[in-house]
This record gives structure tokens, C-alpha cells and sequence, in this order.
């Protein structure tokens, strides 16, 4: 490659690394396969026809999403096994019963009210999983109230047309975890409630609910999936310095980060300006060496990301700004008009905020849904 | 109005009352005539051709941005007076000069590294304004420093093709006040510190820079404006939780919100699930009663938003879930399936999140920048 296309850069621009994307995937494909779980990738991390490929190419075809806009947009593109992983939305009812006419569709229920309206709204076939509460305390039943569960269960089971897959949890309190010791403890805790939840309604008479987990540090850590059906993590394609600084991933792992131009000095505070701010790096991070940094720079080579710098840090973002607090070292050999690549906090946030990529082998442009969807004039 | 256009809400939707807006631009529009300011305001918070109109209807022919992109987007509709009140970005040289060539566009430099390069690539009559560091500690020469003020002086006055305006500030620093005392005293140093460089730089022999301050506290809190030449504040025209929690304006005032469906119930906690998130919320917090929250229900009145529901409050974020903290009375008349309306912490986030509004009185659908943008496909 004799040109990077970081050369051509003019504003913030979300960088793809598809190759290391397509490892991360590799990765995981693989510890679903010899454990024995199906693995269905959720794409609200990627949300991208192209990124998705790389999943298609490898035999994936069941995927979970997080909208029915999102559910649309894969669809078009021939995915036809989609879980929409969130509380179902009853103003959307006519556009789940549109999607579940054509392709094989699941949705989320996690109260005897929506699993009512459910009930009573379901015009064709419709996977229903049921949302589980391990530990995460934002939605879903309680994993100990298998009473709350079996109504839930009546309900669904009365309509022929719903398919009752099974139960199902996202512990994102992994996110929170100090370390990734602590990260497989809860992913653990929450496995086992979710087997205990499972054989607690055995028992009641269900047999065949099946198991779905969800997030991606526990997909990553734990070692035992026994009992597990079904895994959906997301972010792992790209990881991000959350996932790193819990101790999730690798710093070379991480495929996505944030070109910016250099518009500023300032030598007493040894900062940098960046053009990336709020509206780019959006807003999310993590607590380093006693400091809030909404980014981190990443070492250049060959024209791609390759680990992080940990000396080199976002400390402040507003609307279109970045203040990029650097080393004596760093700030002497960086000038104006330069650009710098900053791995995101929260990959699948900065996805959504920037809506397009560039893919850093290419130059080649990659859309997403944001870019695509209907708002779009 | 026999049905409110939240009847038709499927999934989050930004609402505006195109009312309300006006209202705020006309207050802060006399404001400036009464104290004999130009009147400047920023763009960045809207976005959007339909709501500039306004400010077309009242006269206003001078704005703000914060991008070229954003100057280009304004200048296809028009606007032919344009500052765009970010650091220089040599990158965009071409495209700057380009739009140079059409309109009458300003820039900012805020160090001879920029200075010079402005110097030696202008190549049509541009405007220039020095960026001043009156606090905020982002960008810009610290106010003291006259004579880093007087090396860029010379740079730009050695190229016909610029054309020296003055001096310019942003204090955001008065968006992290406690209260409206507070951010009124920030706003004055700011103001006294532009002052005083001013009267420095007229001493060494430059009579005529003018000053420019900006942001949406001081404008609205300062009496006093004798010696500024220009105001460029944003946010007024929707204000938001932020400006309310300060100070700076009444829950009344607040000219956007957020409407969410409700997805799910928790008895227990109190609390209900929306469908809006990290990706509609933007991630901004306040401080509010010892909690950090993302957002608070508005009241409905006639089918518009009227003032804040202090007791009831967006308490976690997700990316597309988020957990509204309600009074047991709420609670109890709320069911999944009904639409709440929240006020943003950030309005101008908030736009940029969603990227298109609605109309809270006729349905009507206004698309933004983001929405129109290049990478729209």
C-alpha cells in the first residue's frame, strides 16, 4: 500500500480495521461452535450490510438486533432468523406483524401485559423469548419470580401462532466490572441463575425452554457454557478501551477508532485540539489513572491502529472539540493539520454517532443504517 | 387541534414547539437591538433550514456555526453571512476557500501556527477573528498573552485577502455554574477580559477589534453589553434541563423534548423502561437532588409540553433503553404502550442525536443537517 487513506482525511472519521473485525468474529464463532451453543451475533454494534458480511461468510445465519428499524434493514439484505432483543414495543405492533409475514422473526416480552397484547395482536408466526432479570435491574422479571414467569408462559401458550423459545438475560453488569476476574464472576452468577430459573420451571412443567445469553464480556470469559442454548454478544467484532480497561480484550483486538485532525496547541497544558467531540466520541467513559477520558490514542503502523498509548488521552469532549492531553514527547512532534487516530470508549455508541465508516486498508466507504434509514432525505 | 400528533409516535421521536422557539429567538433577538449588538446566533444547536427560517422571519442575517460542513449546509439555503467558530482546520483549506469565493465567510485562528498557514493558502477575502481563552481552557490565546495576540495580528494583516475582524471568546465555562450568580459573574470576567485585552491591543496601535462573546448563560444573564460588538449564543432558542438547573431560563421556556413509548413496568422499583436511550439521549448529565440524570418528564398540556415533572426522572441509559424513575402515582396511571414526553439535558446533542423533529402541533416532519448531509445514501 504505497498511500494511507488517512492521508485523505479532512474531519472526524470512524476508521474500520475489517480485518481484525473478521478475527474477533473468527474468535467467536469458533468458541460457540466447540461449546455447543448457537451463536447469534447482535448487529447493533455494527449495523452495516457490508460488516455483516463477514459474519455471512462464516455461516452465520440467525442475528439479533435491537429496533424493528434495525430488524427491517437486515432483513432487506436476505437475514431471515432475527431476534429483536428488547421489550417488545406494542405501538410497533403492525410493523413486527409486517416483518414476522416474511422472514423468521423473535421478540422479547417480559410482563404479563405485553405478553397479553401479544396474545391478543399476533397475526402470524412469532418467536417470543421471555426477559429475564439476572442482575442488571433495567428490564425483565426477576430471575427468583417463577410464578411471575409462568403466567407469562400461560399467556404466550394460548396463541398458537407464538412459539415460546425460552428465557432469556442480558448482563450487562459485566460492563461495570473492576476486572475481568470480576466480569466472569457476575457472567457466572448470572448463568446460574438463568440454569436455575430453568429447571425451576422443568419442573413446573415446561421442559423445553431453551437458554439465551447475551453479553460480551461473559461470552468472552466464561469457560462453561453447559446448559447455555443460545449466546448474543455484539461488541466483541470491535471491542473498545471499556472492554480493554475491564481486562475483556487485547488492545491490538480493538478494529475501530476515530481519525481527527489536529486544529490546536497548546504547550503549557501540553493538550492538543481535536476536531472529534461530543457529537463523535459520544460521551461515554472510563475511570483511567483517576481521570474521566472519553478516548485514547492508538499506536500507528503502517498506516493502521495497533494497541493502544496510554499516555496520550481524551480528557474533555463538547459539541465538535476534543482536548487531547499528550506527552512533552508527543505534543513536540505533532503539528496542526496532523491526524491522530483515538480508540472509542464505547464502540457501538461511536457507530451509531458517526454513521459511516473508512475502511483503513482501502479508503473504501462503508454505510450503516444511520446512514441508510428511512429519516435519511 | 382535534388529535395530538403523539398519537402517531412509534419509537423515540424529538418533538419541538416551533412556538416556543420563536419565542426565544425574538427575546434574545431584542435583547441585542436593545444593547446595540450584532446579533450572531450559532446554528449548531438546530441544525436545520425549517427553524433558521425563524430567525430569517426576525431579520437575522448573521450566524454562527461550528463546521464547514455546517457552513455549506446553511449557505445551500441562503445564509450568506457565516463565521464558522471553530480552530482553523487546515485540512478543510480547499472547501473553505471554495465557500469564500461565494459568501462572506470568517474563521477563526487561535495561534500563528494557523495564522500562517491562513496566510499563505487564503485565496478569497476571508474574515478572521483571534480566538481568546477567557477561562473555559479549550481552545484560543489566554487573554493575558497580548503579545502571542499581536504576533497573529501581523500574520493576517500581511495577506490583503484577510480581513481582520477582532477578538472572540467562548466562556462555556459558565455552563458548569451552580446557579445564575454564578454564571453571570463567569460571564462578566469574560466579558472584562476581552475588554481589557481590547484596550491593550488598541494601545499597541489596533483601534479597531471588535469582540464577539458567545455563550447562552452569559447572553441571557448579562445586563451590561457596552464595548461588545457581537453575541453568537445557540442553545436560547430550545434551552434545556441544563440551562433550567442553572438558572438561565424557565422549565416553561424549553422548546424540545423527547417522546418515548413505554415498553415496560417494574412495581417494585418504581420504575418504567422507555424505548429512547444512549442514542437519543446523547449521554449528557445533570446533577439533580444528589443523582446524575439523563432527562425529566415534561407536563402535557393540550398535547404540548409545559414545565417540568421534577418527581419523575430518566435515571440510566442503554443504548436504546432507558429507565424513567416515576412517582408511585405515575406509576400507577401508566401503561406500557403510552407515550411520555422528557426534556433533554442537552438540547443541541439531542438534535444532533435524533436528526429530524417533529412538529408538537401539526405532525409535520423537519429533517436537520444530519439528515441531509453527504453521507446520507
Amino acid at each position: 500500500m504505497s498511500t494511507s487513506p488517512l492521508m485523505q482525511i479532512q474531519r472526524p472519521t470512524l476508521m474500520i480495521d475489517m480485518e481484525k473485525a473478521r478475527q474477533n468474529v473468527v474468535w467467536m464463532k469458533y468458541k460457540a461452535e466447540r461449546e455447543q451453543v448457537r451463536f447469534r451475533p447482535h448487529f447493533k454494534t455494527h449495523q452495516s450490510h457490508a460488516v455483516a458480511a463477514i459474519y455471512r461468510s462464516l455461516g452465520v445465519s440467525a442475528i439479533t438486533v435491537s429496533s424493528l428499524q434495525m430488524a427491517r434493514y437486515f432483513a432487506e439484505d436476505g437475514w431471515d432468523d432475527i431476534l429483536i432483543a428488547f421489550p417488545l414495543n406494542i405501538r410497533e405492533m403492525g410493523g413486527i406483524n409486517a416483518l414476522a409475514a416474511q422472514i423468521q422473526l423473535g421478540v422479547l416480552v417480559d410482563g404479563i401485559e405485553s405478553a397479553r397484547y401479544l396474545r391478543d395482536h399476533a397475526e402470524h408466526q412469532i418467536g417470543v423469548w421471555i426477559k429475564i432479570d439476572t442482575g442488571l435491574h433495567r428490564a425483565g422479571i426477576w430471575w427468583e419470580d417463577a410464578a411471575d414467569v409462568q403466567q407469562v408462559i400461560a399467556m404466550i401458550s394460548s396463541n398458537p401462532k407464538l412459539s415460546l423459545q425460552g428465557i432469556l438475560t442480558h448482563a450487562g453488569h459485566t460492563y461495570h466490572a473492576q476486572d475481568a476476574h470480576q466480569a466472569q464472576h457476575i457472567a457466572l452468577q448470572s448463568k446460574e441463575a438463568m440454569l436455575t430459573l430453568q429447571g425451576v420451571l422443568q419442573e413446573q412443567g415446561h421442559p423445553d425452554l431453551q437458554v439465551s445469553i447475551g453479553d460480551t464480556p461473559g461470552c468472552r470469559l466464561l469457560s462453561d457454557f453447559s446448559g447455555v442454548d443460545e449466546i448474543r454478544p455484539g461488541n466483541f467484532i470491535f471491542y473498545d478501551l471499556e472492554q480493554w480497561h475491564i481486562g475483556v480484550c487485547g488492545d491490538v483486538e480493538m478494529a475501530v477508532a476515530l481519525a481527527c485532525p489536529v486544529v490546536s496547541r497548546n504547550r503549557q497544558r501540553s493538550e492538543l485540539v481535536l476536531y472529534g467531540g461530543s457529537i463523535h466520541f459520544a460521551k461515554e467513559t472510563i475511570s483511567y489513572q483517576d481521570q474521566q477520558i472519553y478516548g485514547m490514542l492508538a499506536k500507528m503502523k503502517d498506516g493502521r491502529f495497533q494497541g493502544v498509548q496510554p499516555e496520550n488521552v481524551v480528557i474533555q469532549t463538547t459539541q465538535e472539540h476534543g482536548v487531547l492531553r499528550v506527552s512533552e514527547e508527543f505534543f513536540s512532534r505533532t503539528q496542526i493539520g496532523d491526524v491522530v487516530l483515538v480508540y472509542p470508549v464505547h464502540s457501538c455508541l461511536m457507530v451509531q454517532a458517526m454513521g459511516t465508516y473508512m475502511d483503513i486498508a482501502t479508503g473504501e466507504k462503508i454505510p450503516t443504517m444511520v446512514t441508510q434509514h428511512e429519516d435519511c432525505v
